[in-house]
């Protein structure tokens, strides 16, 4: 909810769409913390997968949104920490499903394969949605 | 290529899909790995994702389809593993990239939320495309 604070992160590929959601999340009200990268030169995508698994760890932040060329880089990257559960969302379906069924904590976006406002929307579905709980809980207590 | 053997496991909700998957990929030539699940009762989607790690660190497959509602959690479970690059896909550019840029070895799809043509054209286009090494090769020795 607004007043959280929000982590973003991304690498070259998607600095400017973090850059655009940075922008649009905190005329939400949302604190945005920003991981990086800060411009277009070619930095590592697990660098700041790393960078956000971190921030959540640490409690700098409770939710955290990574954006790279497909986002499949920076998701792979970040589940490989304990503790994240991070979603590639193509659409608000998805970043719904991923709030309710998997409890994710962050969401990954591809900057080369959706626009603004399809990003903006899953984020906001991203944010706006609750677990469900039961039988999904006892699945995420199985991830390794 | 065809002849490789490749390992298939799905949940509950995409259980039908693997199935199709498989019948198609054996018609292609491929031997075909059915790791389950085998119908429609209620399983975790973690422990599928657990018997693909295995099937890949054992060398009895070298490529993977994981398949559940959304390729959502399974791709979280399958990514907990070193070793497993699985890249959740909904389409042949994300595939076709995701061998290109990521080396992934494992492809998660959403039964939910593709249908049985584009998740097919997407497994093609998965085991049909080569790493392109360089810069990429880098960025994957760093994921942790």
């Amino acid at each position: 909810m607004p007043g959280d604070s929000i982590a973003l992160a991304s690498d070259h590929a998607g600095f400017e769409l973090k850059a655009s959601l940075a922008s649009w999340l905190r005329d939400e009200g949302y604190e945005v913390l920003d991981l990086g990268t800060t411009g277009p030169d070619s930095v590592d995508y697990p660098d700041y997968a790393d960078r956000m698994a971190e921030a959540i760890r640490t409690g700098r932040a409770r939710r955290g949104v990574l954006v790279c060329g497909t986002g499949i880089g920076i998701s792979i990257a970040a589940n490989r920490h304990r503790g994240i559960r991070c979603a590639l969302c193509h659409d608000t379906t998805s970043a719904r499903l991923s709030r309710q069924h998997n409890d994710a904590n962050v969401i990954a976006l591809g900057a080369r394969m959706i626009g603004d406002a399809v990003a903006r929307d899953s984020v906001a579905a991203f944010l706006s949605t609750a677990f469900e709980g039961g039988r999904h809980a006892r699945r995420i207590e199985k991830l390794s």
